[in-house]
């Protein structure tokens, strides 16, 4: 019965779903989890890296972006989707720093992206973006913030949160240990432990997961990907590290 | 039968119908309740929150907006439906100031985003707007007023109301207890009550619900979240506080 | 077989009828009454108010409008469609009185409005206007004037006529009772009369219609929406003033 | 089988007819019957009145129209369609008239018109305009002349010919008692008798049909409706006035 | 099968068929038939008038039509897509002419009239033209030609061809008695022949054909539509006027 | 099952296949075989004539065109989808004398041609051009070249090679028989040899077939179209002339 | 059941696929084999030639492009497609170079490119580009980099890869003998050996497949296509040149 409202984002559901917008999250679900966390001095991004080959040229990162100097984001879901959506970002805020001479405020960028994904739910002859996002920003009025972002142009800030698969799991597990004035490092650690419980993987490696942090490094933010050395001492740290033998 | 004429905005059913329209309506009946009340002295809107995490950053509200001094709403449906059209509201109202040198009218913003709402019944290749909306505003030729519209375009001026889930239980209890002159203190009250009386959670606390005010402040417009605190004094005065053992 | 050619304004079905404006007017016929009779010093509207609640805040009229100092009207089918043809008049009123320092010739709007209906009714991607009016206008050449015009953007001049629920019966009354130099007064309380024999409701209260007027008072055009006692005291004087035990 | 291919203008079926433009044409064959005979001296054109009321205010002709001072028509189908093409016809009359300070020859205007009808036969999203006209005019070139367009945008010239309900019967009356060098007040009788036979009413009145005659009086054009008295004079001259009893 | 390919220009069937382009061509071959023949001192077109009224008023030619001094045209098919086309085709020989000061080529005119006929065969939203060619003209490099086009925007050159209704019948007479340096008054006679032997009609008059020549006089080019006398009196020298009792 | 991808370019098959250039193609491989042979000295195409007709008047080839000066093309497929394109290249090739002074490059010409091409097979509301073409020509970069393209917008450069019916066994032919360093009198032979033997007719005469070459005469570029009596005397001297007891 | 929502690049499944995108994709997966590696000094293309014939022509690769000159790319795919994207490519390069008089950085050409691929995945009406890209470039930022492109518009840097037929076979090859700083003499071989193991011939010549290196020579970047000789000689060394017998 579904199946006569699922193919438009131009008919609702006789119980007044979107089928489509739906469908465009399950595309999100079997994405690499993306886990976020919003500590008292930054905020870090962590995100599973499902392709992984030796073959990989790592010129850039596939899962996480700067798009400006105040505001980064990580991705789940179709990367050609997302990097539409990235440059749109990019372009809007050089835009808004050119105008006004300072950096665009972080919800008002993404206000700006979620109309254009809504526009992508209700006009004919589209689908929406099927990708989500987690955004990392500081501006001067509500300082260092995390915002999530869907298919449907929704979107809503958090103190910790998790998009991709498996990201309910995720969720119980920052629910439980997310606490309100967390430090960055510990905040880094705590991003780790979730992956590793929410990640199909049996042992976690610095290969397979990439993290990132925003903060304020002398005055000036700095956004920075922990290079594979750091993220391994943490693994080690916490534990997580696999033996040789498996 | 129905389902031959229920999939375009630009089909009407053999009686008349658009069901796209009702499919739409059919989205808000699930979202959270709001509740408007006019007082002599002002407006009270009152919103059931219904996604509650400690780990939600709560910048800003995602059901009340501000749209000018003069002028705010709360949403039930689709929340980036909404963003979309109170974006466009604040746009007018700016305009409108910009050329006129005073706020617009509450009634004219309303026609004129109402009309806009319409067309999305009307034209091929779109999707009625999927939120319904109530209205708190102030003028100088009608004074403190309350208004309703729907994804339809249409609209209505009321001096109490409530739009979203079990929203007809709600609007019984306001038919019984409202009375012409109520203060505004009064009219807090009274959505508190009717917000307990038609919310699914057994206990009531601040988390779960949001109330702004719309009032004049020492001459001038003022809208106001209220905070936890009041709201909780508010809800032990009413005795609906929950006891700490449930 | 008639389902093959329904679903679109521009198919013809093979008896050459348009399905959709049938439909259109399908919206129309479950509408509250209306009805207008034009007498030899002025013209009188009367609906019916379908939906009434004590909390209805009535700042404008939601079935009868004012176009132009010269032109008034009355609504029947989907309100939200009624206000975009209506703001359209307005326009086309305001920018011919701008042009031409003389108010619009009654018809020549009519003609203006249906043209852009009949546009609803031979264009792909768009339904018909699921709404009919009625129009009581004066102008130099013609005095005062009683039009009808419907989805498919016909229209016609009349004497007395009605659109909505149970017009049949409305015009067959008006048949009989209606006499060509009647007074405004009378028409009035004909006009009550047709109302009372239409509307389901067996007892008729001044809160369950509205009445207007456009007439010449002291040389200048007045459109007057009569207030409740004036309309319960002709009630009275009719003797449908329900007992106060039923 | 046929139905495969009567939905859209755009498609012919397989033995190359365009059912659309038929099915428009069968609209046309239930409405009132126009009867148009070229005389010597004039035009004629005579139409049936479908809908009589007392209650209809006879302002302008339903079914006749002046184009300009050299050209009128009368019309069978949907009125609304009728209205725009009118409407159409005349403004380009008055752009040639504008530009060559003479009026535009018939032929050139009604070839103009039916390029625009074609046109709704041939591009989707479109249904073809459901009206046929009788065009009764007078040039410098070609002096009085009669033309009748057809939904296709075929046209022809004709002496005498019927559009609407019961043409083919109007038309055989015609090829017997047409005379070529016919006077206008004879042609005027010929219409009404061609009327009497074709109309489904036992009884002919002068409100059941319109005259209209378009003639040169003293040098100029004239444009002319027949009044109820003049119109009952001829009926009784043809012995067709119905008697009291009936 | 076939009927899965063949509602849309813009679908080739499985074996690379264009049905609708077929459909249209079925059009025309109910239509009356057209005969062209290229002499030596000029071109005849001969054709069928299937429509015979004695109300018919022949102001001008309903098959046959001049372009341009040097250019006429005879048609097959819907008429009025043919006036389409020609009023096209007269706009473009008056555009080269006042640009070149000299009339446009022949086969210019023709390919341009095809291109357009072509894109009505390969764009969406539209149908072919329904309607076939025959170009009699005269330019200064090819001296007189015969043209013959068709719905999908093809055309080719011809001594003498036929179009419509039983062209094949004509085709294979033309095969026999062209000769390849006839004079114009042979051609007609041929002409003639040949709309004989492929009308159904017993008895051939001049009522039911109508022939037209392109042909130099005095030096310049004359487009002359042969009068009833000429034409009867070559029936009756062709033996073919029917007798009297017939 | 292909059924369902085959209707629409836009729309790939399971198998990543496009239907619609399949069957555009198909439409090709009914044409008349044209073949086409470099040779050091010029390039040959040479054409079936599938219509013959002694009435057919040949003032222009309907199978090869002449470009530009260096440039000539063959068509198999659609002809009034080849006018299109070869009026379109023309015009390109102009433009590019006028800016630059000199012939437009042969694979540059057709690159832009081909993405013309390809267009119609990505697009919406359009079907693919259904011809493949030769296409011979000179520049100063490559000298003599040979191409072919084809309805999905894909050519190639060849030494020798057929488009249309039986273009395998024509293909075969040429690989046994095709030298590097033929003269263009042994391609001419080798031509009329291959299309002798993938014709269906029994006996090849000068009228079925048409002959053209491209080559350096003086200096200068030359495209001529072989004459009767020349082809009748290749094929006498190849002994495939018939008897004329057949 | 997938077959609902395979049809447009419009509809997501309700599994959030996109088949249109998979199906283009399984076009490329039949296309000839290209192999890409990046060396310490240059970047090898190898492509499988699928189409040989002593008769095609070799003026230019149709497997191989230059873009600009710090650019090259190999193909899989729909060849009409990738000539749109190379031609599209070719231009933004020369645009940034007039523009900044440098070479457009490879990445920002290729996302460039691929958001250009990921519209035609996203709007109605159009189909994506079936064809996939390995790209060969050097700027100053990055030095030698190798990308693979999809239909999808996901790209990604590679050490070394395989896009079309058999690219997984290819790609566990690449995996096992790849060496990080490989020389671009070395590269060249395992692109041989790669391609030898995935194409379907027994026996490999210099015919069937192409080699082309990006490198750096005295200071200036040279795109260079390996001769036939070059490509024996190597084929040779590596004892895969088949026996003269087979």
């Amino acid at each position: 019965m579904a199946r006569r409202y699922d193919s438009r984002t131009t008919t609702f559901s006789p119980e007044g779903r979107l089928y489509q917008v739906e469908y465009a999250m399950e595309a999100i679900s079997h994405a690499g989890i993306c886990v976020g966390i919003l500590a008292k001095d930054g905020i870090v991004l962590a995100v599973e890296k499902k392709i992984t080959s030796k073959l990989l040229e790592n010129i850039s990162s596939e899962k996480m972006y700067k798009v400006d100097d105040h505001l980064a984001c990580a991705v789940a879901g179709i990367t050609a989707d997302a990097n539409i959506l990235i440059n749109y970002a990019r372009l809007a805020a050089q835009r808004y720093s050119l105008t006004y001479q300072e950096p665009i405020p972080v919800e008002q960028l993404i206000i700006n992206l979620c109309d254009r994904k809504q526009g992508y739910t209700q006009f004919g002859g589209l689908r929406p973006f099927g990708v989500s996002f987690l955004w990392a920003g500081w501006d001067k009025n509500y300082g260092f913030q995390l915002y999530q972002s869907d298919p449907s142009g929704n979107y809503g800030g958090w103190k910790a949160t998790a998009i991709g698969a498996n990201n309910q799991a995720a969720q119980s597990i920052l629910k439980q240990e997310y606490k309100n004035d967390m430090e960055l490092t510990e905040a880094v650690k705590l991003a780790i432990k979730v992956l590793n419980k929410s990640m199909d993987s049996t042992s976690l490696t610095s290969e397979k997961l990439e993290i990132a942090t925003v903060s304020m490094v002398e005055g000036s933010l700095q956004y920075k990907i922990l290079d594979g050395a750091t993220v391994d001492a943490a693994l080690k740290e916490l534990d997580l590290q696999p033996t040789e033998t498996s």
